[in-house]
This record gives structure tokens, sequence and C-alpha cells, in this order.
């Protein structure tokens, strides 16, 4: 077999993932809309750009992926551009199991996942429930927080949910507390789950609200939006690094019990937001990469304790699948 | 030619720029005042001091530093410690268009810069417009921030306005959305527009009245002040590297009409706020290398993307004058 | 003499002292609790395993670390986890001068340090004293900055310290403007003072309070809290790091008054308040290394300009040491 070619698609942390793959010594390919052509074109380790003019037309260019012997490594985009059916059904190899699609795509399987794995979750409001605290609305799909929304009261919900009709959301608890995102790593050929780095997102417009003096914010009626627009490296406290390894560990044997055999592989991420006691709330799972990590090239303080040399999460995710080629398991790695 | 000797002004990025020049080969020589000596003493990159009494008798030592084949290294307090006019009339070589500072310094001027590069900018208030919502008023001339206010009406923005009698200034109006520094350089040798890295600033008092529980801000009136003491790493999403990338080089396109034949080259910076609809609107345009680059040394990660080895902002200003020195173009890079 | 081991409690910052100390050649061990065992087992850097089964009987592990001639690298959370009384009268080799533990502890004797050098602090309220502005009411003994707590008149603090009967505190007024925290290393060997990195930290639950919008801060009553939980890197405005190197130099240079003839060396942490006059208002002085290092592994900018190569804190002292061993110095930095 001829060097495998890594490829993703140009967006969210492409650029990452393919320097990871030069690094490793593959072949680099990113798949991008026409836009986007002449920025990637821009970076001299991928080594090909294959341009289609929608993400819906991406089944055509399968058996060319196919022949290049591709490794398609999905991120955090590939739900919002293929959608979920192209996502489960293409035939070109794909790093990581496709079978936790179901389980991130859908909020109620996710809490039963984080639930039989012990992890904190926010109270969550039924149907019918009266909502008697500070809530937050999000609906299903993953869009970097956009359409997300706050309310206060049963009335402010009512009110506000009006305009997003037919739509699937979940109304949780607003924990306060701090916003924190850990990004994990669990290699199925050395079984192990790895802390990769931490990060806490930069959020419009509710990350400058703070900004505004008192006054700002009586004279104008500033309805908050989640929508990310960039992350900040965090440390995380060293004596909750082990609750937040732990998290992790329990939820990958979870996912073995819940999903199928092999469960969860590869990148992840927990969302969480910390209280004062230092308890983690989970708000959600991403089962791929996390646009968080793409602020620790070349390094996090936890990828260089591990591996000393430039590590991001993209390189960690080709230096499994050089592993596993070496140890003739691609297949292993493969889901 | 001997080799030349890189120097600058010991203040704001002079560390960077010195340690970066060093490690592409050359001298390195600081101007300092005499109470900053000492400091910059400690530095072993820094090969030679020159102390100065007050920036107003730097014309004195023009001589010396031209006997050194020196090259001037702007930074964003060149024209705050040595003024417009020695800025524009020093013999000594200058890294960077020198016409571009009275586009820099005009704030009428740099809006139309931003208009003919189709960027978007906040609405402008002209004298005698009704101010109807929150603005932010700004002074000519770069101080880091200090004495910018917010008004939220007519009646406020008179109010404040009158401490201020005979300052230019403009009346922007304040943009609710997240801060965001974007940092480029322009190669004029490789015709190419660079992503250097992206921060967002630390500014006192107005980053920690966010931290003020309400009643807090109740019990006291405090008037926000926007003086920048830090700066701190940002990812920007990857997405929206694409419009970063091409309004810089829309914007160099632009001042190659406006300002002169060779336009603007070497490092500037954007600086934006990004609304929930992740459109940017650009606040200023710092046409050298600005503080934000500080905390990325030795790398950011679109450094390490292109370069893979430690590539400060100050690091690539001494690398293009490496490259010119080797192809005889020195005088190309020179303004 | 065998190469020593650098031993420290496994916590706080125990990874970047034992991963540098492996830098540096020496051998390494943590001393954990039980349920910590499995997480430090994970770091390959970390040679040996000390388990115990409660921090209070560390005394009856000392021979054993003895024998292995440790030198035990103290943190933030020695004091917590040890208790004075151990800290101050174990007999294994400590790296820093134990005698500054007083001065750490008492924070009327801090208070009269940070005077005896001219450093700039808030105003502290005596007892009786009636209180007229934003104060912040702290405990004694290093917490993270748990119970912490505001209050902005006479009235609320008396309400709320009914729960603290019979703990030592102090009144401190709240200075508005930006923490930002910076770390140093005194070397005695080479009798100077260098700045090793800046940080901010990320407290719970007060740096979320700025992301609700208004609305969510009047209708529930939210009391700060101020528990460090991650930190998050900062670049210093170069213009402010002579001061911030000055004070420390005459914090270093009063500790040989009052404390006794060697000082203070080693690691230590400067917890400042900086205000729009860009003045430091120092809250505290913490005499080891602190958690806000963290970030900076394996670089900070700074460290970077000293050094060239991975350089944390915890790589600084195991190489302080190092050279203190190669001079046959090792007596003169343990204390």
């Amino acid at each position: 077999m001829s060097t495998p070619t890594i490829a993703t698609l140009g967006s969210h942390s492409c650029l990452q993932i393919l320097k990871g793959a030069k690094e490793e010594g593959f072949k680099t390919l990113a798949v991008v809309l026409p836009r986007l052509e002449k920025f990637y074109r821009g970076f001299s380790f991928i080594d090909e750009i294959v341009k289609i003019n929608s993400w819906s037309v991406f089944p055509k260019i399968e058996k060319k992926l196919i022949k290049k012997d591709a490794i398609l490594i999905p991120h955090g985009s590939f739900v919002a551009y293929l959608g979920e059916n192209i996502n489960k059904n293409f035939k070109v190899s794909y790093f990581g199991n496709r079978k936790v699609l179901d389980w991130e795509g859908d909020r109620r399987k996710q809490r039963k996942w984080l639930e039989a794995a012990r992890i904190n979750v926010p109270r969550e409001f039924g149907r019918g429930e009266k909502i008697d605290r500070p809530v937050i609305v999000k609906f299903y799909g993953a869009q970097g927080g956009k359409e997300y929304f706050t309310a206060h009261s049963q009335e402010e919900f009512q009110h506000k949910i009006k305009g997003f009709q037919g739509r699937k959301f979940i109304v949780q608890e607003y924990v306060i507390g701090n916003p924190i995102y850990i990004h994990y790593f669990h290699s199925l050929l050395f079984k192990e789950t790895e802390i990769m780095s931490v990060d806490k997102r930069y959020e419009t417009n509710v990350d400058s609200l703070g900004r505004l003096p008192l006054k700002g914010q009586k004279d104008i009626e500033i309805e908050p939006s989640f929508v990310v627009v960039g992350n900040i490296p965090l440390a995380l406290r060293e004596s909750m690094l082990v609750e937040a390894l732990d998290m992790a560990e329990r939820l990958v044997a979870a996912s073995k019990k819940l999903i199928d055999k092999r469960g969860i592989w590869g990148p992840f991420c927990l969302e969480t937001v910390v209280t004062p006691d230092q308890k983690f709330y989970v708000i959600e799972i991403s089962c791929r990469i996390v646009a968080g990590t793409n602020i620790f090239v070349p390094y996090s303080p936890y990828t260089y304790f591990k591996y000393g040399e430039p590590m991001s999460t993209g390189r960690r995710i080709a230096k499994e699948i050089r592993i596993a080629l070496g140890q003739n398991k691609l297949k292993n790695v493969l889901g």
C-alpha cells in the first residue's frame, strides 16, 4: 500500500490536521469551496486541493478520494456542512467511530451517555415543566453556539421560543460558573486517554457584555448571543486535572457499553461549566476535534509533558494512524 | 557592506524586534531613556545600548546610527515618543513606508483608506449630528487607549467633551461585539500578506468591570477606561481567517493607489470588533508592529504553520531585511 | 554524592517541576495521595511515586526522602496540605528560604515587607474603622481565593463576617483595575531577578459574571466568589516590565533586611491590580512557584528571550540546583 493521504474539509481545524499529517509523513488533501481555494493554497503543507461547488456534491468526489487511499479526518464542521446523512454513508475511510454521530447529535442520547458515565449535568426542563430559574435554550446540531438564547422565567422563554417553531431543542439550567473546554484524545492502540489541552471560548457578543458599564446595559436592551469567534488558552488547576481525566475515562468506558464494542476514540471534548465548589457540569460532548485545540499549535503544556516535541491534536491524530499502519492495524482505527 | 545593525527604541516591542534580529544574524541596538538602561542591559541579545536624556534629542544621535548602518524598526511608540515631525524627517534607514504615517495619524484619511478597501467601519458622527446610540470618542494620536471615553446620549457626550478643548477627535458608534486584533505582515519581496497572530487586549479598567457584581456598579459610578496593559492570545475561528486575510490584501492594494506605488509593507494590524453575525468592523489600522504580537514569542499557531520554527513578528521583520540584503534589494524595503 | 532526586507533592505545579527536573538531568519523585496515584503514574518523567494516606503522615516518609538525597520543591499547596508546622520543621532538603513562610503567612508582616520595598498596596481597614468604599475580605492562609468576599458598606461587611467567627482576616480596599500576576525567579547564585511570565487567573464565578446580561444579575442575587480554576497567559505592556522588575528587586532587597541575610530566592509572585494610570497595587506576595506559571510550559515570551530553549519556572528551579551542585554550593540554595 502506498502512503495514504490524510484529507479533511477546508474549515474549522483543517490547518492543524493537515500540518500534523505532513509532520507525520503523510500526503495531505483539503476539500474546499471555491472561495476558500486561494486561502488554503497559501499553506505549503497542503499537497492537494480538491474544489467542490457545494458541500452537497461531496459524494461525487468520493471515488477520487478512495483512489488516493484517503483517510478523512472529521472535525466540528462535518455535520454542519455535509449533513448527518452524507456523514454516515460515505465510503471513504474515516478516522473515528461513525456510530458516535447518533449519540452526539441527539441531545437526549448524549444525556443518557453522560449519566451512564456518572458525570454531572445541568438540570434539564421537560416540556410543560415550569421554568423557575435562569435557563439556556439550545437547538439540535452543532452550529458554534448560533441561536442559543437565555431566559429567566417561563414568560420570557415562551415569548422567545415563538420564533423557532418546528425546531428541536432542549431547555438547560444556566449553571453560573466558568466555562472550560477540555480536549482529549483516546487511543485505541494504547488503550489510553490523554488530556490534550484546555481552552475557553471567545463568544460574541456575550464575552463583550462585561465591558459595558451598567449604564450601557440599561439604556439598550442587549440579548446575549453565543457565537464562537475564537479560543483562548487555559491551564487547568492541576488538582482538577485528575477528575477531568477520570470523567473522560468513564465516558470512554460507557461508550463501549452504549454504542458498540469499540466505543469512542480519537479526539473529543467535554464542554464544562465549573462552579465555585470546583465541580464540573458537562453541558455538551463533542465527539471529534474541536476548534479550541487550534490555539495549541505547536504545543500545549499537556502535550509537551507527554511528547516533549510539537504535538497538536491534529498531529496526534496522524500519529495514531501512522502507528496503526506500522502495526498493520489501520482498520482498527477507522469507523 | 558590513553587517547592518537593527535598532529600535527601548519600549513597546523592542525585545522581540531585537531578539528576532539577533536570531537572523544582525547586530542589535536599543535607544533608551536613562531609567530604562539597566532593564535593557539585562538581555544578552542586545549588543549596544544608546542612552539619550529625552526623546526630543533623538536627532542628535542620528549620525551615530547612520555610521553603524543602522536600520530603525518603528513600533507603536515611535509617534508617541518622537512626534510626527522627527518620525518623518530622520535620515537613518527606516523599515517600512514613512508616507503611511500621514494616513495612520489622520483618522479621516484612515477611514478613506478603509472604505477604499471595502472594509466595514462603524458609523461615524459628524459635528452637529445628534448622537442617538452608544458611542466611543477617540482622540488623534496613538496613546494606547488613554482618554478614550464612551457616551450614550447627546447630553452625556457634550458634558464629557468639555474637558478636551482644542483636541482633535472622532465620534464612533460603539459596536457591541468582541474586540479582536489581527496582526499581519506584508512582504514586498514575496508580494504576499501573512497572518502573523491574533490577540485580544487587556484594558484597564474596562476588562475588570465584568468582575464587579451589579451592586458594585450601582453603588459607585464607574467610568470605563481603555488603557492597554497586556495582551491575551487568541486563535481565530478558521472559517473567519479567509476574510481576515482578504481584508488585509484589499488594504494593501488600496494603499498602492492612495499612498504611493509601494503602499504599505511590513507588519500592521487591523483592530476589529466582531458582531454575532461574524462580521468584522475595523475600528483602527496600526501601520507597524503592535504590542499584541508580544505574547507570540517564540511562535503563534499561524507562524508555526508557515515556518515550523520560532518566528515572532520581530523576527519576521529581520528575516525580510536579511533576504532583501541577500538579493541586493535593501533599498526596496526602506522608506 | 549520587544524583539527587527532585521531589514535590502531587498537586498544583508538580508536573512542570518534575518535567523540568528531568530535563535538567535529575531523578524525580512525587508524593501523592492514593486517589492521585494513577494520574501521576501516567507521566513518564516521574521516576518514583511515594503514596501516603494523608498529608498529616508526611513526617513518616522523611527518612525515605533523605536517603534518596531528595530536594523538596515547595509549591502553593505545601502550606495548605502540610500545615505551617510540618513545613517549618521537616528535615528533607528544601529549595528556598523557610523563614519566608512566616512573612508570607502573616498578612501584617507581608504588608510591612511590601511597604519596606516601597510598593503600592491597597488601603487596609483596621478593626473599628468604618468601611466607606468597596472592600474585599481575605482570610489568612493560601486557599486559592476560597471564601474571599466583597462588601460595599459597613452594614454588608458586618452581616457577612458573622459566618467566620474566630478566623483571622484583613479588610482591603477593592481596587478597581485589572488583576495581573507577575512570576519571578531570584537567583542567589547569579544575584539576579528574572521575570518568568505573567498571567491572569480564571476565577469562578467572578469571571463569569460579566457574561450575564443585566437582567440575569437583577433577578438572582449573585455573590461573587474567587476560586481559581485556571490561568490565562498574558504579555505585559513592555514599558511596564521595567517597574515590574524593579518592584521585585526592591522586594528581594527588603527581604535581606527584614528576614535574614539570604532573604527570598527561587520563584515568587506579585499579585497586582493595575489601575488606568498604569500603577501596580500589590495585593499579595506568593513566596514560591504559583500555578499561573503552568500555562507557560514549555516557554513564556520572557524565558524565551533569556534562554532560547524550553524553560518553565519548574525547569528554572532545577537548573539553579544543577548549577549550585556544579559549583559545590548546593547548601547555599537550600533553606
